[in-house]
């Protein structure tokens, strides 16, 4: 019984006998992605509040009732609850918060439409957002109207007005990405659809925002195996390629 | 256009500017839990069908409709999920198969009930089960009339029937395990409790069965921060735990 009340104490010692240091490494993948230009890193700090936003690759089965933080059925199954599961495991003496507030379908100007209850009035400190594909998709499947400028001038708003109502936000912007040969992307998806992926990184680079090359991580991803292993229409992840992406997510941050 | 077609050509080239090395270090707590004994390691092999069995921590929000492999929803938002993300953004040249078919509440009899369908017809390679806390539990909280000898019966019978049906799988058994001071769990759990684990690892060792021993993952766990911040109730973990608890299970496997 004493052990037991021994590991009960919240005692909070640092376990100086950490022995064995093994190490998980890194997908060589997402090494790789990153070889080239690595990510400007956001130091995670007690009681930063983290927020997933974004379309249907972010929502991904996420609950709509359990939206408290750190809850997994509010977080999905897809990169955010990959990503949470290492920061919260690791970060243990931190307090921190994470959500996941993607929604499916959303192009830019819909995350604006719920921009105040869904990010603003959760005032995080971290902000990632991956949006864009819907924005250039929805054209020739549902008949959207928008246009690169309209993705631009409301990627642009967006981050302007969330600078204003949170000016010590961190931002992360993930590039929004496509796997050419799988299912719904083929050849008349190019060259247009890389002009998003270029507005995305405009937008990341003017405001020195973090941005995630999760194309680079999915032009590396196909190198290994078929890109049908790694999304499932060419979209969305499958659960292979949400931990990679999860992966990269995690490159961008420090504890 | 070039370098889009030369990313989409299933070339399967190994990457050999493996460049930058970085690592993710498995969390502390999971390597000093090894630190005493190291688990006997399994080798994931080509082809290979992986199966999680167990209760509600197994379970934890798998759909019951989406139970294809490797199919995020069907994997829940468990340890499972956790674990198969690893496994596949690494096995990737293997055509690995991942099933989860935990169910919540469940003892050792009730798995034993349905174990032709959710596990026998699925014909695992690598069959990972974590059962017992019920067989525990449901006796002050259902009344259930089982005792620790139904439990060692249960379990033996249930593996000598799993090693007649399947006789090269390869098998890996969860310590059940409680985190006493966090509501649902407190003193009157114990000493009887720990017999549940014991004969767990008894039955791991008489069959020369890997063994994780969950129960020494969150003693180290608790530590470190609350054990509130690792179970919700002390049964079931958070996203933090259940972080913890497939970093363990990725210890007994090798690519």
């Amino acid at each position: 019984m004493i052990s037991l009340f021994k590991n009960s104490r919240r005692t909070f010692i640092k376990n100086s006998s950490a022995a064995l240091i093994a190490s998980l490494a890194i997908p060589e993948i997402v090494s790789s992605a990153f070889a080239v230009a690595k990510p400007k890193k956001i130091t995670i700090q007690d009681g930063d509040v983290i927020l997933f936003q974004g379309d249907s690759i972010t929502d991904w089965g996420r609950s709509r009732t359990q939206t408290d933080a750190n809850v997994s059925a509010g977080l999905g199954t897809g990169y955010p609850i990959f990503a949470a599961g290492e920061i919260l495991n690791k970060n243990f003496e931190k307090n921190l918060q994470i959500f996941n507030r993607g929604v499916s379908g959303d192009k830019v100007f819909q995350l604006a439409d719920r921009w105040d209850k869904d990010c603003l009035d959760i005032k995080p400190n971290i902000l990632s957002i991956l949006i864009g594909v819907n924005d250039f998709w929805a054209i020739a499947k549902h008949g959207y109207t928008g246009t690169i400028d309209t993705y631009r001038n409301d990627y642009v708003k967006l981050i302007d007005r969330t600078k204003k109502a949170l000016p010590n936000v961190k931002l992360i912007i993930g590039e929004p990405f496509a796997v050419i040969g799988v299912k719904e992307v083929d050849l008349k998806w190019y060259p247009k659809f890389n002009e998003y992926r270029q507005v995305a990184r405009e937008v990341a680079e003017k405001n020195d925002i973090t941005f995630i090359p999760y194309q680079t991580i999915f032009d590396e991803a196909v190198k290994k195996a078929p890109g049908s292993y790694w999304t499932i229409d060419g979209v969305h992840p499958t659960i292979a390629g949400a931990s990679l992406m999860a992966h990269a997510w995690l490159e961008t941050v420090k504890s």
